[in-house]
C-alpha cells in the first residue's frame, strides 16, 4: 500500500464548492500550507455529517496499520534519533522521541481505545419547544479543521489524529522538525489506513515544510483553520498565543500550589505534598510551590523538609521557612522573587509561610498560572472558602495536584489541558473538540 | 449622590495581592487603560464568589437609579445628539443614539428583567464520583473581566453592564466616542448604584480616553482582560479579531440564506422569505440571499418577485432569475459576484437558482458568514440533509431566519450572537458569560 496521492486543487477557476469562507483568497492559495488547509476543510465537510461507525472503522484500520507497518515506522524514527544524537540532544529528549515495537503497539492500543469511546458529535446539548411551538435543539458538531503544533513526541501525531478523527475534525499536524521523518511516515500510514477505510485521507495532514514560516502561515490561516492547539513548552505556547489570528486554545503551563491550612492532618499533608511534587516532576500538574499557614508551621515544616529531602527535592525557601533548615536533612536555598513564578518541572519546590488562608489565596492570585491549586485542611469552612476564592482550572481539596488529567477525570482521552477560560478549561476530552449548532424547526413560523 | 471615587492603585511597591497574573508589568502600568483593567480585575475577584442576592440587589439599585436620574442622562445624551447633528450624522444613526424618558424607562425595565433571570454562577455542569472515590464537580464561574467594544448605542452600555454583573464579571466598556457624554453619565449612574448597594463600583468602568489607542491597549491587555466582545459593524469586528491578543468572541455578521427546496409549500416559502428579508432588514439575522431549486422556479420565482416588490425589496438576480423579471412588478437588477457575499442590511436581496440541494449547500459554504441558514421544504429527507450539511450557528427548517436571537430562543437576555465556533456559537445568554472550574475533593488521595 502506498501513500494516497494528494487531491488536486482547482487552481484554474473551477468553482470552489467546498471552500467555506467568503474570505476567498484571489488568486487561489499557492502556499503549500494554505493548500493543505484548503484540502483539510474539504475533508472536514465530508467528515462532519458522518455517524460513528465509519469513523470507528477508520480508527481500527489505523490501529491495524500501525502494527502491520511497525518496521517502516521504527526505521523512519531511527533517522530522527540518529540526527538527534549527532546534534548532541539530551537523553531525556531522545527517549521521548524514540519509537520501538512496544511503543508502537501501545500507540495502536490507544487508538483502539479511542474507537471505543462515545462519539460526541450529534449529542443534543439543550433542547426545548418554544412558546410559539418552534422546536429548538442545540447539537454538538465538529469544530472543522484543528491545527496542532507540538514538540518532538511522535506519539502525539497519532493521538491527536485519532481524537480529531473520532470527533469528526480534520487535523493539520505541525510537529517538531526534529521528528520529521517519524511524523512523515506515521502520517503516511494514517492516511493510507483512512483512505483504505473509505474516508478522505486529507482529514489527516502533516503541515508541509520544516521552516518556521510554515508555523506562521498556519497561525494566519483564519477562516480555513478553526482552532490551533499548541502543545509543548511555555515559549512555543506564548508564540502561538501572541501571533495567531486563528483562535487558540492555550494549554499546559502549570505553576501549581499546595496550601497546608492551619487545621490540617499532618501526615495527609506530607503525603499530598510529596505526591504532588515528586511523583512526576516533569508534568504540568506537578506542584511548584508549597504555602504553609503560620499556625501549623512549627509542626508541619520540619516534617515537610525531611520528606522532600527523602524524595530528592531542593527547597527554595522564604525567610520563615529558611529558619527551619538547620534542623533538617533537606537541601534548602533562599528563594528569590523569580522562584514564585517558576514552573521548575524538576525536583525543586518554592516554599513560604503565610499568615492566613486569604494570604495564600492572594499569593496564588499573584503568581499562579491558574492550572491546579490544592488545599490540605480538616476545616470544612476553609475548604469551601479556598475553592470559592481560587481561580484555576482545578481546585483540589485533600487530594494531589496530579489528578488534573483527562484520563484520571474519566474522560477516556485528553488532547491537552486548557489553562484559558474560553471554550474549554482544564483537561480536554472529545466534547471539547466540538462546537454546537442550533436547529430550529417550525411549520411556517415567521417572526411578528 | 455623586460618582464614587476611583480606588487608588498601589503604584509605590505595595504588594499587588489582587493582581492575577505572573505577567506582572514592571514598573506598574501607568496607562489609564491598564490601570482600569487592574482595578476591574480586583473587583472581579470580589464579585466571583458572591451568591445571587447581592448581585440582584445591585441590579435593582441600578434600575431605580436610571429612573431617578433620567433628567441627567437625557441632558448628557443631548450633548452627543447635538454634536452628531453638527457633524451631519444620518437620522437613522441619530435615532439609535438618542435617549428620552421612555427609552431610559425601557432600559431600566430590561435591567429588572435581568435581575429576575437565574444566576449561571455555581451551576454544576458535570459531576461524578471517580472509581478511586474522588468527588469531581465542574461548576460555572465568571469569566473575570469582560471588555465590550461597541458603536453609538448607549443602551448597550447598560445592557452589557447588567449582564456582566449578573454573571459575576467586571466589565470594561469602550463605546463609540460619539456617545461619550451619554456613556460617561450612564456609567456614573451605574457605578453610584453598585457602590451604594455595597459592591465594588470598579466592576463597571468606561475605558478611559476617546482615542483609538485606548482600543489598541484594551486589545493587548492579555492576562488582565479575559475576553473581548466586539459588537457592531463588520469593520469594527474585523479590526478586533485581527489585532487582539486577548481572546475574542466574534459577533454578528450575518450573510443569511433562504433556500426554497424542490418540494415545498409555495405560500409558506413566500411568507418565510418576506419575513426573513423585510421584517427588519438592518439586523444580522435578516436574509440576504434567496436560493431556489430549479424544479420549483417556474412556480415560485414569480410569486417571490411580486411579494418582494410589495415589501419594497430590490432583487439582485442571477441570469436565471433575471429571466422572470419582465413579467413581474419587482425591481430586478443583475447580480455580480459581490452580491453573493454582501450583507446588505437594507431592502435588497440577492437571488439565484440552483440545480440541487447540494448546489445550494455548496453556495452557502462558499459565501455564508455561518450565521443562520433556512430551508423551506415539505421533504423530511431534504430537511435532514440540509441541517446535516450546513455549517452555521443556526439552521432553520420551515421557519424565518429572524428567530436567531437570545430573546426568541428563551434565554431571557443576549450579549450578542457569536459567529465563531469556540466557546459560544449563536445567541449568547448568561451562561456564555461564564467559564468553569473543576473541584476535586478527596480525603488524602494521591496518584499512584
Amino acid at each position: 500500500m502506498s501513500s494516497s496521492p494528494e487531491s488536486d486543487l482547482p487552481l484554474d477557476g473551477t468553482p470552489l464548492t467546498a471552500f467555506p469562507s467568503p474570505d476567498l483568497p484571489s488568486p487561489l492559495p499557492q502556499s503549500p500550507v494554505l493548500r493543505a488547509a484548503y484540502r483539510a476543510k474539504a475533508a472536514a465537510n465530508e467528515l462532519a455529517p458522518l455517524p460513528r461507525t465509519p469513523k470507528d472503522e477508520a480508527l481500527l484500520a489505523i490501529a491495524d496499520a500501525l502494527v502491520v507497518r511497525t518496521r517502516e515506522i521504527v526505521e523512519a524514527n531511527a533517522e530522527d534519533v540518529e540526527r538527534a544524537r549527532e546534534a548532541g540532544t539530551s537523553e531525556s529528549i531522545i527517549d521521548r522521541l524514540t519509537l520501538n515495537r512496544e511503543r508502537v503497539a501501545a500507540i495502536a492500543a490507544d487508538v483502539r481505545h479511542v474507537a471505543g469511546l462515545p462519539d460526541p458529535v450529534g449529542e443534543v446539548v439543550r433542547g426545548s419547544t418554544l412558546p410559539n411551538g418552534l422546536d429548538l435543539r442545540q447539537v454538538r458538531v465538529p469544530l472543522g479543521v484543528v491545527g496542532i503544533i507540538y514538540e518532538a513526541r511522535p506519539n502525539v501525531t497519532v493521538d491527536a489524529a485519532a481524537l480529531c478523527l473520532k470527533s469528526g475534525n480534520a487535523v493539520l499536524l505541525r510537529g517538531s522538525s526534529s521528528a520529521y521523518s517519524s511524523n512523515r511516515k506515521l502520517v503516511e500510514v494514517l492516511r493510507d489506513a483512512v483512505g483504505g477505510a473509505g474516508l478522505p485521507a486529507d482529514c489527516i495532514q502533516l503541515v508541509p515544510g520544516e521552516s518556521r514560516e510554515s508555523v506562521t502561515e498556519l497561525m494566519r490561516a483564519r477562516g480555513m483553520v478553526d482552532v490551533l492547539i499548541p502543545r509543548g513548552g511555555a515559549a512555543l505556547i506564548r508564540n502561538v498565543v501572541e501571533n495567531s489570528t486563528v483562535p487558540v486554545i492555550e494549554t499546559g503551563t502549570g505553576n501549581c500550589h499546595v496550601y497546608v491550612d492551619a487545621e490540617t492532618d499532618l501526615a495527609m499533608a506530607v503525603e499530598i505534598l510529596v505526591n504532588s511534587k515528586a511523583s512526576r516532576p516533569s508534568v504540568c500538574n506537578a506542584a511548584e510551590t508549597l504555602l504553609v499557614h503560620k499556625d501549623v508551621a512549627d509542626a508541619f515544616v520540619p516534617l515537610a523538609l525531611d520528606a522532600l529531602a527523602e524524595a530528592g527535592v531542593t527547597v527554595h525557601a522564604d525567610d520563615r521557612v529558611l529558619a527551619y533548615a538547620p534542623d533538617s536533612k533537606a537541601t534548602v536555598v533562599p528563594a528569590t522573587v523569580e522562584d514564585w513564578e517558576t514552573e521548575y518541572l524538576s525536583y525543586d519546590i518554592a516554599a513560604g509561610i503565610v499568615d492566613s488562608l486569604e494570604a495564600a489565596v492572594a499569593h496564588i492570585r499573584l503568581w499562579s498560572s491558574g492550572h491546579t491549586e490544592a488545599i490540605v485542611t480538616t476545616s470544612q469552612s476553609a475548604a469551601r472558602r479556598f475553592t470559592q476564592l481560587v481561580d484555576a482550572t482545578t481546585v483540589a481539596v485533600n487530594a494531589s495536584t496530579r489528578f488534573t488529567d483527562g484520563g484520571q477525570f474519566g474522560f477516556g482521552a485528553e488532547i491537552g489541558i486548557s489553562t484559558q477560560k474560553l471554550h474549554a478549561r482544564g483537561p480536554m476530552g472529545l466534547p471539547e473538540l466540538t462546537s454546537t449548532k442550533y436547529i430550529v424547526t417550525g411549520d411556517g413560523h415567521v417572526r411578528g
